[in-house]
């Protein structure tokens, strides 16, 4: 199956890697088809099925697209990927809109009344956004494991289809614990969680942690 | 021990009560010095620690005071109060700012660039404000057995031995894993997960439940 990554920082370096080792298609897009992070990338893997090219190239190559981009850049990279080439797929959308500007804590460009899920929801009205995996740093999303105990990932989005696509692949990535949390607006909680993630990671100075939630069984 | 609660809701009357429990002496304050339900409280306690009064009465009757008044009207209660009824006191502030006026799911009146805890910390300098409870839903503040396994609670604030009281007493109620996430600024994060949690609750249409953190040992 073939994958588009928008976005070379670590989130799409992560998550491309992990989805070459398990032997899907992955396209790394950038704003220039010969971005240096994206061809260090490619080389990185080591394998022919991982490859570059711009936002347009990207989206149009994966069946299933991640965005990656920073949540405050998403629209202007989408909007690089071009509308055309996203149309009926799977957009995977694991931004968060931080804005460290200001120092730690960051705050959120976008929140409380909206989320970068919805928005590009909003904009795209005929791609299957699904929130997930922007709960969590990179190592932990495609390796769960290294957090002892099972621990809780979500998704979120309008299309209950696209949201048992994105189960599979968070399956594969080894989560056991995925809460389907409803509709795409479901983002805002997702995404303000970050407001204490932040906290959780600068009293330990340790991003490598997740939550579970406990209930009366 | 006397404590002042202000506020008349679930949260306060939840509070209240565990604290009369716990042997403290509790005064509930509220507009009126004869609130019907601050009387219904006193009288469902059936113990002569329990009593009500006015923002003021409570505030300068307690040692400590817990802020359970509604985020959104806090620093309008809390001038009822009275700053002189406050000072070098430790403030319990377990306070949210949902707003319901457009229906479900809420959202924050107060989030992101600040908090409530935060305000009420600059409204009153002298004041020692401990966010702290807000996390969890009334039943699970001052019983947190009732969810399985030892889930996290935390506390924020700029005094360091105002927050080794509130722990005490969170000692009192049943926490286990307290963790202190820094100063008050903290507070953002506390108020902001409230938006994961109404989708949490939405989805189980339970509020009995909470998180815990999960890190490498």
């Amino acid at each position: 199956m073939r994958v588009g990554i928008l976005g070379t920082g670590v989130v799409g370096n992560t998550l491309g890697t992990k989805l070459v080792e398990l032997g899907y298609d992955v396209k790394m897009g950038s704003r220039t088809a010969s971005n240096d992070k994206a061809a260090e990338w490619v080389k990185s893997t080591g394998s022919s099925r991982a490859s570059q090219g711009t936002f347009a190239d990207a989206a149009s190559f994966g069946e299933i697209v991640f965005n990656c981009t920073l949540g405050g850049i998403s629209l202007e990279a989408l909007k690089m990927a071009g509308g055309q080439n996203l149309r009926g797929k799977v957009l995977v959308d694991v931004a968060n809109s931080l804005d460290f500007s200001k120092g730690m804590p960051p705050t959120l460009i976008i929140s409380n009344t909206d989320s970068v899920g919805e928005q590009i929801q909003r904009t795209y009205p005929d791609v299957k956004v699904v929130k997930s995996l922007n709960t969590v740093a990179a190592p932990v999303m495609v390796n769960p494991q290294i957090v002892p105990g099972d621990t809780d990932i979500f998704v979120c989005g309008n299309d209950a289809g696209a949201k048992e696509q994105v189960k599979k692949i968070l399956g594969e990535f080894g989560w056991k614990n995925i809460t389907d949390l409803g509709d795409i607006s479901a983002s805002r909680g997702t995404e303000m969680w970050l407001a204490l993630w932040v906290r959780l990671m600068m009293k330990n100075q340790n991003p490598i942690f997740n939550l579970h939630i406990h209930r009366p069984s």
